[in-house]
């Protein structure tokens, strides 16, 4: 990722949903997009235990980020239009790992895969997300 | 809703997602729950639009209460397995208001079908959860 | 159901899949679409209860139908995106009966409702669809 | 795969859909189950395309046959209760080939990825599939 990325995804985070739940954003390829997000207070559900929005919100911003960048020098803009998952291990503390995964790249429609491990490595979401793309964002 | 469950709802939310992001719980009837989300700061993507992640927290938090509510007098606990949502709808401000309703109630799974609309009443977000009931939290 | 339409339902299925599992349409409405599949062999997974694909090959096709004559006058296809599907209920015999609402009406995505119920008016399976609207079919 | 296994697996789509379909299962693995279906008049939908439905049955098959073999020998049963996709090739004629793979195993519920490819390699669908386990089939 050049600076230029980079410096962008340290802003675009600002005054969002990513910021008010610790959201960190770590990589980003063509194709693939990480990011974190800390399990505690700001993302518990009432159990103490990871609430499946917050793995969602995880997943959507990732796969999102990864479709504008693909698209934005095109002047085009990325629509989130569907997106699923399967909550599969509860987590307590410590951070989630998601990692965003290009499953198709159509002109029309991009396919995500997100996966989401906790810091041992377990799976702890698998979503999918469809997002559209629109001629521009207007 | 009498004034007991009332008053759990309006504890169970404390350090939890649901604070950091505003979140209210209005209505709790067997098996239609109600909520509301404010669009601000702490539920927007970068382009200043309510996040789709946003709305699958409260989506999937409106339907996993009115499954806890549904069991937890028999000692089980619900368990939130798979949430999908099509966004519809961008909103920029206001609340988004939830309403799930139970599409089916099994001895081992709840279906929840959660809408969610902006303050004009216009679908915003439709989702649909799928809780496994369990024999207790432990 | 105007005649010209009814007769365009009832052909519009031959040589497809609706015609191997013996899928009929019923009614078609604007934003409304019901249909019926026979609960059999054609349609039956090892253990003899209607398979789980079965009940989406009447969902989408209710849904994509749908679609198509709200669009096709103005030129426009459309093509399903992303479709999904809990399974609530066995079925081992009879029909099941489906009824696809419109839930969402934008200029590019169609979302559906389908519910499947047996005989007896339980529900059987509860789906939705995304349909992505495009210039034309070419 | 053994020769018993085999031998099942050849037995257990009779008077099913998946015969009605010209589906065939090729490979059995612990985690990992192959199929693949003709595209044609039995699989296409009025345009002369694969019907998204019939690449759902593709992948809710080749998880299911997955699960049963995993807890079969425990006495459990497998029940699909929930299943999604994404459309994102169409395909006019020759086989798609679906993979389905294992993405958790827990002691109530497996989530299985089904892919689909065309005979090129080609993704045409990607599927989800939640399976709760089940004390026994009774």
């Amino acid at each position: 990722m050049d600076d230029a990325k980079m410096k962008r995804l340290s802003e675009i985070g600002k005054n969002t949903i990513a910021e008010a739940l610790g959201m960190e954003l770590t990589d980003l390829q063509e194709g693939v997009v990480k990011g974190k997000l800390p399990v505690d207070s700001r993302t518990h559900q009432p159990y103490g235990l990871l609430h499946g929005g917050a793995s969602v919100v995880l997943a959507e911003t990732l796969g999102s980020v990864g479709s504008h960048f693909l698209v934005a020098d095109q002047g085009k803009g990325a629509v989130g239009v569907e997106v699923n998952a399967n909550h599969v291990k509860g987590v307590r503390d410590g951070w989630v790992h998601g990692t965003a995964t290009l499953a198709h790249k159509g002109g029309r429609i991009h396919v995500w895969n997100i996966d989401i491990r906790n810091d041992d490595g377990d799976l702890v979401c698998t979503s999918r997300l469809t997002v559209m793309i629109v001629p521009n964002r207007g």
